[in-house]
């Protein structure tokens, strides 16, 4: 298979290290930097400091802070930007893609304007047939990626050959992508477990145990699996390693950035003490009143992302958020509604 | 509801802590302990040292070391003992079973020489309806419970009205039983996440990260709730606390005897020296023959549990286990087969 362009857009801490992931499969890249001086390090030093420190990036990725140079020609498009900045960012670029050009989603989140899915937003904005879009997620946290760590995706496209191809320039000797057709079901596993995370964190900070973390991942992959169901997915999917493998990989790790900002918020810290805190605001927090309304719409029940939203909105103190989960009215254990 | 009598028999760590949530939730309690001093301590300073430090044990529970005298009477018997010891124990305790008792597993494992899951092995030998028989399982680490940190479980029996009598004597404050009435899928959860922590362990003692312990935790509840859809049970279960709960807490603790296991192996320890170096076998190790003799039986591929018992058997480097695992050559993440 030839792919002569790839561009990946967003150098953060993930499209970095995808954008290894690719050049290590034997593809070259072109990572789009926002700001010039990470482009100019990355392409002096092979590094991106900030968010990956020393790892040395390969040779076959190249940095530009020129987006529209790095779209242009790019058969393949991957969208690393921040889930809330992709329409913005997506309008842009839309009249320098190239037709036919594949287009891929690492971001894992609902447009909070519209509720909609990344893979929607993209269609919508670049006006492609959802053919050309596929979305890569799993048990996938970037820094242990970015050490050669052996790691399983799911790339999830309604065209099983798009699937393919971006399975394709991104499988090496540490990158093993399975493929899927369930775009939904693969894209909802990504967006509410930054919210189950948020509630895994806060429990955490409350310094509750392995019991009752485990139970909150548990029933958040219940109601995830619920919502996805009513919205299409697969049941399969949520077992998968876009659902269970993301989950408890985003809940095991200390590096989350949403468990790390419930356990703030779980140890007593204010909203907006949190927020100035870090630098960056937990994609959970901002997705969480969308996919709460994607339940309203759909009729599914989800005590997990209502009891966070609560705390969010300052409706719900966190040392009452677990006893919430576990004192739930509900003796019998069935099978989702 | 009125019991006057319950006895739990085996006071390890488990045993014990279940005979304090008996006792919590105002259901006095006779627990049995094999050794004389251990009862004596339970009885005298409200302790049982070795398995649960200096933790204060309820008023309610009263320990005995004299097995039958713990039987007598009892309308409700938990059994706590070591999986492969229980036909022997059960043998001997058999005649002096009161009509109508209900015998209660917390036992997680099956019967080596038999293939046998623990209620099963309970109605062969107490010659009981299988209706009188409940089973216990779920994210429940013993030291946490005992801690009184919040916890869930699942409790289940044939006979619904079993299953609420068992979650009636151990429902309180901290301890939040719910009901179920699938025995085969609890049990099969708590079965095969010992020898799935097994692996887990193994990739932690080989420095491997949590993309891939997320990796192996998927696919290994993905083969259990495989083989326990092949013996009967419902697949909503294996996605529970009892199943997905369970599992998920158990890799997660580093108090877990399974994983601890694992993760000597992982390092390089020989099998003999890890025997030798821990108390107890982890019971992973016993069952893992008998349920990948299961698997061969219901013609269930259970590629996790078969890597384990290699490793077990000296047929397969530890070096091997996660390349094996993420080598798979399974391009498409289809539902379970």
């Amino acid at each position: 298979m030839s792919v002569e362009k790839t561009a990946v857009l967003g150098a953060g801490s993930w499209g970095t290290t995808y954008a290894a992931v690719v050049a290590d499969a034997g593809f070259p890249v072109t990572l789009w930097a926002r700001r010039p001086e990470v482009a100019e390090e990355i392409n002096a030093s092979h590094t991106n400091e900030r968010y990956l420190g020393d790892r040395v990036l390969p040779e076959l990725l190249a940095a530009t802070s020129d987006d529209i140079a790095a779209v242009t020609d790019a058969e393949v498009i991957v969208l690393a930007v921040p889930a809330q900045s992709l329409r913005v960012n997506l309008g842009r670029w839309k009249q320098h893609l190239r037709p036919g050009v594949k287009l891929v989603s690492l971001m894992k989140g609902i447009e909070v304007d519209t509720g909609k899915r990344m893979s929607e937003v993209v269609a919508e904005v670049a006006e492609v047939d959802p053919a050309q879009i596929a979305v890569v997620s799993g048990p996938n946290l970037a820094r242990e990626i970015a050490d050669r760590q052996p790691t399983a995706t799911v790339v999830a496209s309604e065209s099983i050959d798009t699937a393919e191809v971006v399975a394709e320039i991104s499988a090496n000797g540490y990158f093993r992508p399975y493929t899927n057709t369930d775009v939904v079901g693969v894209e909802m596993g990504g967006a509410v477990k930054n919210i189950i995370a948020l509630a895994v964190g806060i429990a955490d900070g409350q310094k509750l145990g392995d019991n009752s973390k485990a139970s909150i991942i548990t029933r958040g992959l219940a109601e995830t699996s619920r919502l996805a169901a009513a919205m299409g997915a697969e049941a399969h999917t949520l077992s998968g390693l876009a659902g269970l493998g993301d989950l408890v990989a985003t809940c095991a790790s200390p590096l989350s950035r949403n468990r790390t900002f419930g356990r703030h918020l779980g140890e007593g810290m204010s909203l907006d003490d949190v927020i100035a805190h870090t630098s960056q605001t937990a994609e959970g927090v901002k997705s969480a009143p969308a996919v709460l309304a994607l339940g309203r719409r759909y009729e599914v029940d989800l005590p997990i992302t209502e009891s966070v939203c609560a705390v969010l909105g300052g409706r719900l103190r966190v040392d009452e958020l677990a006893g919430l989960l576990l004192s739930r009215k509900r003796k019998h254990e069935g099978p989702p509604a």
